[in-house]
């Protein structure tokens, strides 16, 4: 199997989110090495927590895990594309349903979409 | 207008894109101030290339322009999405439509795409 070039990005890959039918872009992580085999071996997406500097199985806090339909590679090795089921509706840690929410508008950005849920409920303290 | 973050990444932020109907994720690839500046300028998609570190623009020699129909940023800032209209059918420098044209099967990174144009034909040195 071809390498996934980790190297690049100092041992991180950025990995592009989407809606397995619809093709919405849900949102952009990293993984490194142990990253991609947890997601490959489980099929769920797990990613790595630039902020928090180690492993991250997505929706571990929210309930909001992602199914992994297909993987695919980009031509230099250097990003994935993941298709996902996503679980709970929405990717985004602030409740909307993809992080993009947000859309150029002619001077600024326009949310152009609805919560799905309220991120106070779900991150309880 | 809220700020794209480009300090986190050191002047660059990852720029995914996707074709404005069908949804398709073309390619990724990373802006600074300035390509980010043209492109709404323009509405033709700039990058700043990583490799020969400078400005890009998409298209510049195959003639695949990307015009931009919608641009998105992240929750984070520091990412976007673009929708654009691919000119020329290809997005990717290798001749397919999509740079994520393998998708991983069992043992290997598998294509599943075909080739829109011949790469020796349109980058001629």
């Amino acid at each position: 199997m071809e390498r996934i070039d980790f190297a690049k990005g100092d041992g991180l890959v950025p990995v592009i989110v989407q809606d397995y039918r619809s093709r919405e872009v849900l949102m952009v992580a990293y993984m490194n090495q142990q990253a991609w085999e947890k997601t490959v071996r489980t099929g769920k997406a797990h990613y790595y927590s630039r902020s928090r500097k180690g492993l991250w199985l997505k929706g571990e806090e929210s309930g909001n895990f992602q199914e992994v339909k297909n993987a695919f590679i980009d031509c230099d090795n250097d990003t994935l594309l993941l298709q996902v089921k996503q679980i709970g509706g929405a990717a985004c840690h602030t409740g909307y349903r993809s992080c993009f929410f947000r859309k150029k508008a002619k001077k600024d950005w326009k949310v152009v979409a609805k919560r799905v849920f309220d991120p106070e409920e779900v991150y309880k303290k």
